[in-house]
């Protein structure tokens, strides 16, 4: 069914009549289509569906080309980045015609729908300037940063399963909790990967995250449980290259004081929660999604 | 009136609760509002008219942001745009916040008019990536260059028009047409200006469109006028700096064969077009616009 939805981007681009403009918009990577997948799940295959799953995709591709001119990011999922191969301004004008093209089409969709799918493009474009803007101080506020990716990461996908359960005629509550929970932990993971996963080049954590200022939860943990002095001494290494033994030093002290363990724990009960709202509901489809982002990369 | 849209457009803004993006939004210099104007003018100051030109001014302003990062320009307005002073990144993410809230306080007004609005917002996108497009090469197709400043400078012109239209119960197609002609020349006006306005620092015109690439609808028309020699002349002066004799060569030929005077003509019966259509409308608010649009700066 999700060929369904490419189908519908393709033919809501090609309705653009700008053979041009819709070659560079093919080159953008499909990805796993989350969003589209959930909606599915919850509400089948109808066209409105459909097009909602299409409009929320072509969405996130936006959010994702301006993203990574912002995040100066140079790969997206393992390939060059759209800004990479044509520039920034490609880059933001792709992003530009697609999130426009997607709010046009979303003019036609239910009113209710068009409500929660515009409001989490407006959550997520104040999440991006947050994440940018969190980072260029040392920040450790443990809320900041969980209403900061929840805008930026959850708000899309709970707009999906919200926006899914509309269509459907389904309990609205149940499956945005569903789409936000899922959402976080994403994100929460997403981050710990990034202190967990060996870099290709190192063969260890390049703690990229933390390089380029951005604090995120295991950090937040550990300056938690550091010591005064060693506490400025993590803030004095903040958003700058790190030296071998900087990086050793931050690496000993997640593990010392189990700071990982607990940000996947909290991951993971937001997780649970998720799957037990989807049992409730008899959700198998969804519940099964849930899971297999727990098995993720670990 | 236009203060209600002021207002207006700071409600918005304020019920994102973001204080300090407020304050960064608030820093936008607000221009001549032309695009509220002609609606207050078309449909008075009920509150649909005056949400409605807030958010189509909140799109415009949003649209500059972006504009200027691409061209990479650094004034706006006689004063330093927004990429001049807090970087790029912000002026997209400033940018992306105000398209989004615009477009979420758009699925509250009628569905006619947020169609005709978003449609708008689509071609000024895909209006912005032609420009730079055919900047990057010698264009002299004037279909190609008018159908660019169409759908860059006229569509939300004639969005707000044909807006204000529908809003005010009256037609659609007169007030639609009035817009257009009105973007139409207003973009051809100001690509006039660019050749015979003196840049402050020379004394003489800069002639940066042309430096920049943007062969505007003189250098078009001086195109099919030269011998052919000198049609390789100009085109190998396209897109660089220009040396003082290359300077006074190109603006030799624009006055030799009146081509300033043949483009002002052009701009200037879109606009008688538009001036008739008004007296026939009994329209005199939106006369004088027109008038006023035809003494701007020569």
């Amino acid at each position: 069914m999700l060929s369904s939805v490419e189908r519908r981007i393709e033919q809501f681009v090609a309705s653009l009549e700008e053979p041009e403009i819709a070659e560079s918009i093919a080159k953008i990577p499909a990805g796993k289509r989350l969003r589209a997948r959930l909606m599915i799940e919850i509400a089948g295959s109808g066209q409105s569906v459909i097009d909602t799953a299409a409009i929320i995709e072509m969405i996130h591709a936006a959010s994702l080309l301006h993203d990574d001119v912002i995040d100066d990011a140079f790969t997206r999922r393992g390939v060059a980045s759209i800004n990479a191969l044509y520039g920034n301004k490609s880059a933001i004008m792709i992003g530009d015609i697609l999130y426009s093209k997607a709010f046009y089409e979303l003019v036609d969709i239910d009113r209710f729908v068009a409500k929660v799918v515009s409001n989490a493009v407006v959550q997520l474009s104040i999440g991006e300037r947050k994440d940018v803007a969190m980072s260029e101080h040392f920040s450790v506020d443990r809320e900041a940063y969980i209403t900061m990716i929840y805008q930026k990461t959850a708000a899309l996908i709970e707009a999906a399963s919200e926006a899914a359960a509309i269509l459907a005629g389904k309990d609205r509550e149940i499956y945005r909790t569903y789409g936000r929970n899922l959402g976080i932990a994403f994100q929460m993971i997403d981050d710990i990967l990034d202190i967990v996963s060996d870099s290709q080049t190192l063969g260890k954590p390049a703690l990229n995250d933390f390089v380029e200022g951005k604090t995120t939860l295991p950090y937040i943990y550990l300056y938690q449980e550091l010591e005064s002095d060693e506490k400025e001494q993590l803030k004095a290494m903040h958003r700058r290259q790190l030296s071998k033994s900087e990086q050793e030093w931050i690496l000993a002290k997640l593990s010392e004081h189990k700071v990982i363990e607990r940000a996947k724990k909290e991951a993971f009960s937001l997780i649970e929660e998720a799957i037990e709202l989807m049992q409730k509901a008899g959700e198998k489809g969804l519940e099964a999604i849930a899971v297999k982002m727990v098995d993720r990369s670990f």
